[in-house]
């Protein structure tokens, strides 16, 4: 059996990969461009999506069809000019709110396979920004009903069917929802619904975590889509938190609105007197000459160019992943807006769920910019592995680099190496750890396992997360049985704390300066040490 | 008198401006290509720099051109193919290194009016990374002794001079350098040298501190220049500090090794299965079709994408000062590698230094993503403004929020001013401040000023900080002398550190949520207060 999706690498819960499908092949993370039925009335020739965008797959919706054409037998791909795969969305949300047309799970299903559609969604009840609980409990477990009885609807197997997760901010019932639907074999994917309002208000803190609750319980092999994203900014959040897929009008909504978008903003036409871009479109004009343009012109450049943003911005994210660097993308794109920056939290808090999809190795290797950044998989990781370590000598040394943030450990552990290499005493009886900032404890034997000398930093912890390191590190010292402990750097941080707690270890100290410069000074102390 | 260099704009130390010449306007910040003085020998088409890239100004080697030419009467506008201003080196880095041709102060200048230099440098000496600090002196003086004989050489004034501020490392020699050559009127530009091996170990501390000192120096009414910068993630960075001009060979160099830039990395085109650009290049090719192709072309398309990568960085870094949002750019970007954050450490170090031309309102809001933001030059200039200020009314309302950093100040001020409008006691007898995590007390009356209630926060202070900012409050009060001093909000901090100093304010404490819904609750706190 071919798998319907091939995941080829992946990075925190972002997934590159590729959907195999009749129409084509749909290349993952992917941004899903919302358009029109009907060829003529988008800005952009859908006809050259794929081979100037490099679009693989589009959304249009069920509303808008059967309003048009009620019964009438038409073709989606014809009717769009677009012959990659299509998704179709119920269109239950949109007759919630224009009402008008009614649909039935049966005739929602009959229609999207009549029209070709190759993703399609069962009749779904989107929750509301402003339902309460008991209205949202109704709507999605009416959503979960008829999503699994979608088998008992279906009469070919040429549209793949799409499983809505609703729910929205109460996140118990997009638990409900992941876990009940994925359950159901006949749905090749999901789709996260009611989320629209959260993302136009900009809760990109409830936002993510709808997303990180879903992917706990989603069957981890089907793609993931988002129903309605929007500004190309938040694109590696929800990649991240591992979405799949997902369709946005922004970059045609704004086009209407005269905005222009970038990947971390938005500009209106009039303010912009150079383009901050270099795509087909802003190579060949100025602002000044695009604003001179008759209006169905206008918004067509401004379209492309802001379709250019968004598709280039998940080109961008998937370098990120096959190059294992999404965390840095985030750390950077968190900074543009801070309710981009909560988004980012929720993330942070739920790091220890990104563990086991993050690669346990990378071609690069790892900054730490922040102090944040103490929560990475990889640190997360590398804690797990001291934990599981067994310690057998009978001594320890612990050098501490607390005072040297940015020491760089691979030149460290080699010239440590160097010096011990010779010392038969030190080898057969004594541990030695290095003591860093973000990753605690490092016993000298794993110092090559990535990611710990393959990391690069630069000044971020502050006072707190580093006493935070030291009782870490002293709680984990007692739980062992060692005789001695000797510890050498910088004492200071370390005489500040002791007294104030009880301490079981008793601590021969000696004062060393751990520069890159000054470590070989370590060897007149390791033979006082060894003297006794 | 029409001024050489006109600043439209500045945020932070970095201006938006145009230097006019006769050969065309200079548009700043500008990233200057260095060409090849041959048009031959270079991977683009120099004589379309102006129309496809918009590039305004170019620099090219007076080394190169005294090897291959000797003392034959050469054009420097016909030997590139450009028509706009161009700038040479003095030629001493190169003969430094590479021997062969001797130049004196003499010989330089000539060389340079004779063939047209629109931008020339007086023979300077450039100080090495390796150098001792008597051997850097020597060579800085001199360099400042040559400079200042300038004006004794010049045969014209066709040719624009710039004073070379060398110095290097050596932060007292850099502020010798821009104090001397500042008085010197002749000079219509400076530029900044001795850097390139700083730069290319990645030093970027060192280089924002050295920018900084001669920024502190130079006459602000002339362009500022950078001689050999390098990747485009450091742009903003310079520009931040204060360059408005820079060299950067980096285009053409990546592309010789295969290198591929972003405006934030460099991939090898080997390891790249799809462009993250959407460039003129990057849309009309594969990486794939790029690797097939012959070394020629292959070199000359990865030249043409950098080298709209470096200028359209340069459009991004303009846009961002007249929005107002460079700090935002600058946070953004100094996540994307240790070193770059290094870099930005300095420049959050020395903020103080960023105020003054950093505009005091602004279009767009003040995002606050990082616990660094503490020192945006927003903020140092908004503790300046309360510490002029005087309290007249004898008693102090103050109202905590630091248990709420995320709260929209513009709603929170017009609440707490609908609730306070009608209560003449209140207004006529007390002052009433809001405290802030990131500003420090806001006196209510002052809370439309820019750019207070503009601001938007995301949770980012440390423990430590909000800490300090009580320290600081309650030192403050304490200077003041109100007879009675009332609390409101959420008093734990404030209790756990009463105690441990020694305060001599009498606080009256109301414990209360502080969130925008609870805010109306603060009436019924107001009425007991007032009645005593």
């Amino acid at each position: 059996v071919i798998s319907l999706f091939e995941i080829t690498s992946s990075d925190l819960l972002g997934r590159k990969g590729i959907i195999q499908t009749k129409k084509g092949p749909i290349h993952t993370p992917a941004f899903v461009p919302v358009v029109h039925p009907e060829f003529s009335k988008n800005f952009i020739d859908v006809k050259k999506f794929h081979s100037k965008f490099n679009i693989d797959f589009i959304i249009t919706s069920s509303y808008i069809l059967k309003k048009r054409f009620g019964d009438e037998s038409i073709n989606l791909h014809d009717l769009t000019g677009f012959q990659g795969p299509i998704m179709t969305d119920s269109g239950a949300y949109q007759s919630l709110v224009y009402g008008e047309i009614e649909f039935t799970p049966q005739s929602v299903v009959e229609f999207q396979e009549n029209i070709g559609s190759d993703f399609a969604v069962p009749l779904d009840i989107p929750v509301a920004l402003i339902d309460s609980y008991p209205k949202a409990k109704k709507k999605t477990l009416e959503t979960i009903k008829r999503s699994k009885n979608l088998p008992n609807l279906v009469s070919n197997d040429d549209t793949h069917w799409v499983a809505p997760i609703q729910g929205g901010r109460f996140l118990d019932l997009v638990e409900r929802s992941a876990k009940q639907l994925s359950q159901v074999n006949l749905y090749k994917m999901f789709a996260i619904g009611s989320v629209v309002e959260i993302m136009k208000n900009y809760q990109y803190d409830t936002l993510i975590d709808i997303i990180l609750t879903a992917k706990k319980f989603l069957d981890p092999s089907k793609p993931v889509h988002l129903f309605g994203a929007g500004h190309p900014s938040m694109f590696p959040f929800i990649v991240a938190a591992g979405c799949d897929t997902f369709d946005s009008a922004a970059y045609a909504l704004y086009a209407q609105e005269g905005r222009y978008l970038t990947n971390t903003q938005t500009f209106l036409l009039s303010e912009l007197d150079e383009f901050p871009c270099n795509c087909p479109v802003c190579s060949s004009l100025t602002p000044s000459t695009l604003r001179e343009m008759a209006k169905p012109e206008r918004m067509r450049c401004l379209a492309t160019h802001n379709l250019y943003v968004c598709q280039t911005e998940i080109m961008n994210i998937r370098r990120a992943i096959s190059s294992g660097t999404l965390w840095s993308l985030l750390e950077s794109r968190s900074r543009v807006h801070p309710n981009l920056k909560k988004g980012y939290d929720v993330l942070l808090k739920h790091s220890r769920q990104l563990v086991s999809t993050s690669p346990s190795t990378k071609k690069k290797g790892l900054f730490f910019v922040s102090s944040s950044d103490i929560v990475r998989p990889e640190v997360l990781l590398h804690y797990d592995r001291i934990n599981q370590l067994k310690f057998k000598k009978p001594k320890l040394l612990l050098i501490s680099l607390l005072d040297n943030e940015n020491i760089e450990l691979y030149e460290f552990f080699k010239k440590i190496k160097s010096i011990i290499m010779d010392n038969d005493e030190l080898i057969k009886n004594y541990e030695i750890w290095i003591l860093t900032g973000f990753y605690g404890i490092i016993p000298l034997e794993i110092g090559e396992v990535f990611p710990l000398s393959q990391s690069v930093f630069s000044h971020s912890l502050t006072n707190e997360q580093l006493t935070k390191t030291i009782l870490k590190t002293l709680d984990f010292i007692e739980n062992q049985s060692f005789s001695d402990v000797y510890l050498i750097g910088d004492l200071n941080r370390f005489l500040q704390i002791l007294p104030k707690i009880k301490s079981k270890i008793n601590f021969k100290g000696y004062s060393l300066s751990t520069s890159l410069d000054s470590i070989q000074n370590i060897s007149s102390i390791l033979n006082l040490i060894i003297k006794g």
